[in-house]
């Protein structure tokens, strides 16, 4: 037991190298980071945090400074359970999803890193301790870039060391995404895992038949085919079609995580950390994944989703996510033999490197 | 066509006149008001709005300011519908429900107050025109009063010419539920519709044994026995009792409303406008709701939802809160001959006094 004495949120607005675009989202200039970072009177501090693709960080800022932030000081910051509950039903009128689980996450996160911190044990081992290290694919938001980019920022991923790459699909023309999935597999030949996301910008109909017309190039799963909301649509494609479906990373209840596993027939699930809870509703997620025997995954926030990944018997796939946060902290994702490996420090393993996001804070 | 020129939100916290308490939210000491004032090219003005029971109400003024407001200016105000579908998509990556429903519904009331103005109409017509009042219920966040001052708080709303009621039940023992409901049905005689509000503070088995303890007081309905997210036990619930059951204040996507429709099994649906979308969700709700021969009902901001309800063909109930932001508008709720009245004048008929709300300002 050590009472919380100091909550400390920050935003920051971090340029992308390069503007990126996907279906539904359009163009990313920036990606957004609001950081928390809890201090209890024993003097342990933790730091937790959620990204955006540019839109909802000042309405998250808000919402940890005036709604959570004062009701959290003098609570009992080891009471992780305790907390998360009091945190839903505290903006429960104004939440259930959305900005909530933004904020809600990045508080939780920060309470995981002083928990493992007090534990001395890296998070890898405090989340379920299963194994080091997981499998890792890369993905870029690379909808918009010509074929021959698109290919060599492929090239790039394999000199990384990498086995396993997706590319984003819904263009214009469904004939463009046969061309440049073919390419794609043309390049890399048969054994690498190739995987394809529409960011739900397809409707059922579409959706099945652009699964068809991928049949040929053995992709290893559909991400997103449709919008999130329809579980049932979700379903029709799974049963239409034979590639394996995958979403998660626009779930933000367990409520809709539990809709999803019921109705929309996937073969993966990808929770993050960063919007459905933290690492508390994270773990809810891969325990329920248990269940239905599907192995969780995650969506961007590599160096945190590596240790959570790995912690787990049914791990599956880490996103390398083209958000490069890890480059703002003290240890980038490492990859050795294909595998991310987990951070072992006490703690999180995410330690962000104040100086080089000083200058994009937004005050 | 008129371009947007400027966007103006301003948020308020106006405390209530006592402490207000329900089953799930806890103590109400005040409520949030954000307001946006939206201005067209062509000097047309309308004011939007939304309310909190006192928690988000940073949050959604931050959304509206940072990631609406800059890219609404110059857009055309008065295609509501497509600002409303640009509006879901750019923030879709937060948003899909929680503060950015709220924000959304602000801004889209801000538009209909123009078209409303613009064509010279009241909204009760705009929306439908199916009449001009409709059936109205007070209801009171009075789960706490002692029964006495429960009871004279239920002379009031007779005294003031209502001929419906709804209380709050979810107190921590059954007996005193089922206390209460009687001492009211007794006060009120047989005449009056009553209905009970359990704030989802219910499992399910709870919900259908309270349901049973409460059928000798002939209750009208059973609003939100439990969580609003657990679809299929309400559907439980409805299968298992007799009182007709009643949701919709906490679903805030049309696809929660899909859901709610398809599986809760109700007999009333409560959208809340400040919410789910302002007017132009309300709408689709109401649509819905004809389809599944259900009547549209409404939750809080009776001085708005008078004109709607009024509109539609399958309207039903006019919540009368106990946030009374009427008070503070040009034209508190009309009652006459037990019915509401909707507002005349062009525009939504809800006219701030910025004078009186002004000391409540949060800058
Ligand atoms: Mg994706
Ligand atoms: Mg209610």
């Amino acid at each position: 037991m050590s009472k919380i004495k100091n909550v400390k949120t920050q935003l920051f607005k971090v340029p992308l190298p390069e503007v990126l675009s996907d279906a539904k989202h359009g163009d990313h200039f920036h990606f957004e980071l609001v950081t928390v970072t809890v201090t209890l009177e024993d003097g342990t501090e933790g730091t937790g945090y959620t990204y955006t693709g540019g839109k909802g960080g000042q309405a998250i800022r808000a919402m940890v400074e005036y709604d959570f932030a004062p009701e959290l000081m003098g609570k009992d910051g080891t009471d992780i359970a305790g907390l998360y509950d009091f945190m839903e039903w505290h903006i429960h009128y104004v939440g259930r999803g959305g900005i909530a689980s933004f904020a809600i996450s990045a508080i939780d996160i920060a309470l995981w890193d002083i928990r493992c911190k007090r534990a001395g044990e890296p998070l890898v081992r405090v989340a379920g301790g299963a194994d080091t290290s997981c499998k890792a694919y890369c993905g870029g938001i690379d909808l918009m870039f010509p074929l021959e980019k698109l290919l060599n920022n492929i090239r790039g991923y394999l000199a990384r060391g990498f086995t396993a790459v997706k590319i984003k699909v819904g263009r214009p023309e469904l004939a463009e995404d046969v061309a440049r999935v073919k390419a794609v597999r043309e390049l890399i030949g048969p054994d690498v895992t190739f995987m394809v996301d529409a960011n739900y910008s397809q409707t059922v109909e579409q959706a099945i038949a652009m699964s068809k017309a991928f049949e040929p190039y053995d992709i290893y799963w559909f991400e997103e085919p449709t919008i999130p909301d329809d579980y049932q649509g979700f379903g029709t494609i799974a049963r239409a079609t034979n590639i394996p479906l995958a979403m998660g990373e626009n779930l933000h209840t367990i409520h809709e995580f539990s809709y999803a596993f019921e109705q929309a027939e996937l073969s993966f699930i990808q929770p993050d950390a960063s919007n459905c809870g933290g690492i508390s509703g994270w773990l809810a997620v891969a325990e329920m994944a248990r269940k239905y025997d599907i192995p969780v995954c995650a969506h961007g926030m590599q160096e945190l989703h590596v240790s959570l990944i790995s912690s787990q018997p049914n791990g599956g796939w880490l996103e390398v996510h083209s958000f490069p946060i890890d480059e703002y902290t003290k240890r980038p994702l490492v990859v050795e033999n294909t595998r991310a490996v987990a951070p072992e420090a006490p703690g999180t393993g995410v330690v962000f490197d104040w100086e080089k996001l000083g200058p994009f804070e937004v005050k």
